[in-house]
């Protein structure tokens, strides 16, 4: 569970935003500063019911902040997670790679 | 209203599969009668939160029933809708283009 906690965080030390249960702004901001760092592709990625929050974050990130990105490729996909009583279920995964 | 209404509901007349409400078996099968009908071709589509369960839909007919069916595109976007209130809301919105 720790390392599932860990992966909710937006992390800032490499151009992959997990968005998790945070609010929207929390992930575009986190967009935001990796690309005034110069990062020339992120990846913004969620799973299960937070996919819906992932493609919030890129359409706010480019209709209002950063209309030069680009979503240059969507891949969805499934992953199998442990579940909390035990035993595995399938979650549904998204992949969105922006480029500046 | 009513308009929006039909938009949430599965439809079998064409090749899009509009994904709203109802339980993801629904628009599995949906997808799966379309298939069956021929269509080579097909649009799953869905607004808001319902984003997230359109991939769900999409990666179960895969997984489960239909492995031969490849996701050909992903567009993702924004509506302006009116909201209940009065006004207009941004609302995301998908597109995923699935090809036998």
């Amino acid at each position: 569970m720790a390392e599932e906690n860990q992966k909710e965080e937006k992390r800032i030390d490499d151009n992959v935003i997990y968005v998790g249960k945070k609010g929207i702004m929390n992930y575009v901001m986190a967009a935001i500063t990796q690309i005034n760092k110069g990062e020339k592709e992120i990846h913004v990625k969620a799973r299960g019911r937070s996919i819906s929050k992932a493609v919030d974050v890129v359409e706010l990130l480019r209709n209002r902040f950063e209309p030069d990105i680009k979503v240059e490729n969507i891949e969805i996909g499934t992953e199998e997670v442990e579940a909390d009583e035990g035993g595995k279920i399938n979650v549904s995964t998204i992949d969105i790679v922006l480029k500046k």
